[in-house]
């Protein structure tokens, strides 16, 4: 089979029998206006978004998957034939037989209001030709999710089957099971947090002060000049350090130097953690809109799933959606108490809530393939089992 | 009692009677060279110091008390008068009474070499009569401590009765330990690590990235001109986070909004945390120099005392000082792990370990002053009555 595969000709790396092949980004563009909780409206506005799957005919099987701070609308496969190109951000996950079935489900990804990777965020042009820069609306958790509602009622598909997220996406799945009960039957929140801590709020700052602080910046202003590449790639590896354990840090590590055999005694990058940091930050810098930046970790800053209400559980009283929460032992990002918040406020409802034990902080989400497909298999496998019978009950 | 002293009109702050009261900067000029670790020789150079009580007959009571990067020789008490003058950085461990008992010890503390408080530092004029800025040599941990000996050395003390330092203050009693094993009785490693781990060096480079980012910094030749505020600052900022633990933050601050009610929905600092961060990198801006910051931050990265041995336990080998290492649950910049990894390699020497369970992260050396006061006092306690049972037998 895999010689018959292979006789087709494609590149090894897409022609993997679970790989979900070569994809393409779509648009779609909203002439109504998105109305952000701020009370400012958007008009227009673009969503650029990608399916894997097929939707079913009565159109119960879709899975919104929402992407994390620096995440776009390619969840997996790839663009072209190039065998260099790297997977889907989420490649491990979303295929045939992966833990989001695309025998099974029909999975949409889109990227968030405020982005840069296709949706209308402060790169995008505003009605007077010119792009939005600052004028662009801060957006909220919530606002992404109205533009996502938009997407699905553009789609046809009245409730998903599941909506999910680690990180930001998390954020996004649970808001929408708040905002919409009725259109979603599960959420999927995986090492995320019912409301941003002071510590969050600090990080994210940290990053936003360095952008800032970056002259090429200038207001936000900069598009056709220089980027304020320098601010961007410190705002990134800021982030970057949180999203790894200390543990994975001293592992692929430890003190070891990058080119040399002794201490240099310069200001030169010396240590190996020194260089995957500035890599890091230089690698985003290609392909991240430092605007965006500031947009999307504002966003985070105000999340809090509660706000409004006299407490978590009120805010939570009309979800009707049965829920995966998981969270693991080395995220400080994210930490298992915030996850247990939300765990709490559900009581009384369908939640399963898993912490895993897991070496590689808050992108174990990512890393953690097996575990999270036994896991988030297995919840789906039992949700679809469940309204399968109750279809044919 | 508090009345006859008030008749001194001394200001209440001072008038406490476990105060060390008004304080100089004293300095030692030393012509002879500083052989430092890279090879390189300093000449001349200046280390600022204060002492607080008073040196006994023999000579026998120093202790020698090793600031933190951020630190200076002002460990307690105060230069003038002035009711709004703030103590020195540790004054609730050194006076009358406390952990550090005037009373009984000489306490000398002295700004590190390469730092900004008066001792010779990048910002200090080279031979040439220009500021050295870059073309000041890299320092270590070590070539700090050999400054200090020197400095012991002047002032006729021949052995210590003990190091102390928290955090680099900590590295720097360790490391004397093992370069002149017999100058010194007991080292208190305070909050401390025997190695900068991966992440510390991660956080330390972020610092660094973010000043040479900032366009003032001129590749250190700023002197004269304006300084790389806003990269100082960002480095600050980062560091102080790491210095608080989640639980500081959240119990100080949690999601509470400086000045609105509600969300303003811009970039102008909402959060609490977000201007409480904003002043620390402003008021940190105000005494320190953004060079000093990447030097000390290189000398803690280099800090490794196993470096050049088989093994932590070799290096140690010749240490004959008894050691006082405590930590902090909450400590995530120095870990416990990392204190165990000293204790380990102690093992067989006269070691007393504790652990604290403390909320408040890497400073709570300084803030959980009654258990501090207790641990610290004790130690040095049964050394003072075990000296003197020895000169008395």
């Amino acid at each position: 089979m895999v010689a018959a595969v292979k006789a087709y000709s494609e590149p090894a790396h897409i022609s993997r029998l679970n790989s979900v092949g070569i994809v393409h980004r779509h648009y779609m563009h909203f002439d109504t206006p998105l109305r952000l909780r701020s009370g400012v409206e958007l008009t227009p506005f673009t969503l650029a978004y990608e399916t894997y799957g097929k939707l079913n005919a009565d159109r119960s099987n879709a899975i919104l998957i929402f992407h994390a701070l620096s995440g776009d609308s390619h969840v997996a496969g790839y663009y072209s034939s190039d065998p260099n190109e790297p997977a889907g951000w989420w490649d491990e996950a979303v295929g045939p037989g992966k833990m989001f079935d695309t025998n099974r489900y029909f999975i949409i990804c889109a990227n968030v209001i405020g982005g840069c990777q296709g949706s209308t965020g402060p790169a995008s042009l505003a009605p007077d030709g010119k792009p939005y820069a600052l004028r662009f609306p801060v957006v909220t958790v919530a606002d992404m999710v109205e533009a996502q509602r938009s997407l699905i009622d553009a789609l046809g598909i009245q409730r998903l089957f599941a909506a999910a997220g680690g990180s930001m996406g998390g954020m996004q799945a649970l808001q929408l099971a708040v905002d919409y009960p009725d259109r979603v039957g599960a959420v999927l929140f995986l090492a995320s947090t019912p409301r941003s801590s002071a510590q969050n709020i600090a990080f994210n700052e940290i990053g936003r002060q360095a952008i800032y602080a970056d002259p090429n910046w200038r207001g936000g202003s900069y598009y056709g000049g220089e980027v304020p590449a320098a601010g961007l790639s410190v705002a990134r590896m800021v982030g970057h350090i949180t999203y790894m354990s200390e543990f994975s840090l001293e592992s692929k590590f430890s003190r070891r130097l990058q080119l040399r055999d002794q201490l240099g005694y310069s200001f030169d990058t010396e240590f190996a953690v020194e260089s995957y940091l500035k890599y890091q930050g230089e690698k985003f810098v290609q392909r991240f809109d430092a605007n965006s930046y500031l947009y999307i970790t504002k966003a985070l800053d105000y999340f809090d799933i509660g706000a409004g209400y006299d407490s978590m559980a009120e805010a939570l009283k009309q979800v009707t959606a049965q829920f995966l929460v998981i969270s693991f032992s080395s995220d400080w990002l994210y930490t298992a108490d915030q996850a247990k918040e939300l765990v709490d406020a559900l009581s009384g409802r369908s939640v399963e809530y898993h912490h895993v034990e897991a070496f590689l902080g808050h992108d174990s989400f990512l890393l953690e393939v097996e575990t999270m497909t036994r896991l988030v298999g297995g919840f789906l496998d039992r949700l679809y089992d469940e309204q399968n019978l109750r279809e044919a009950g």
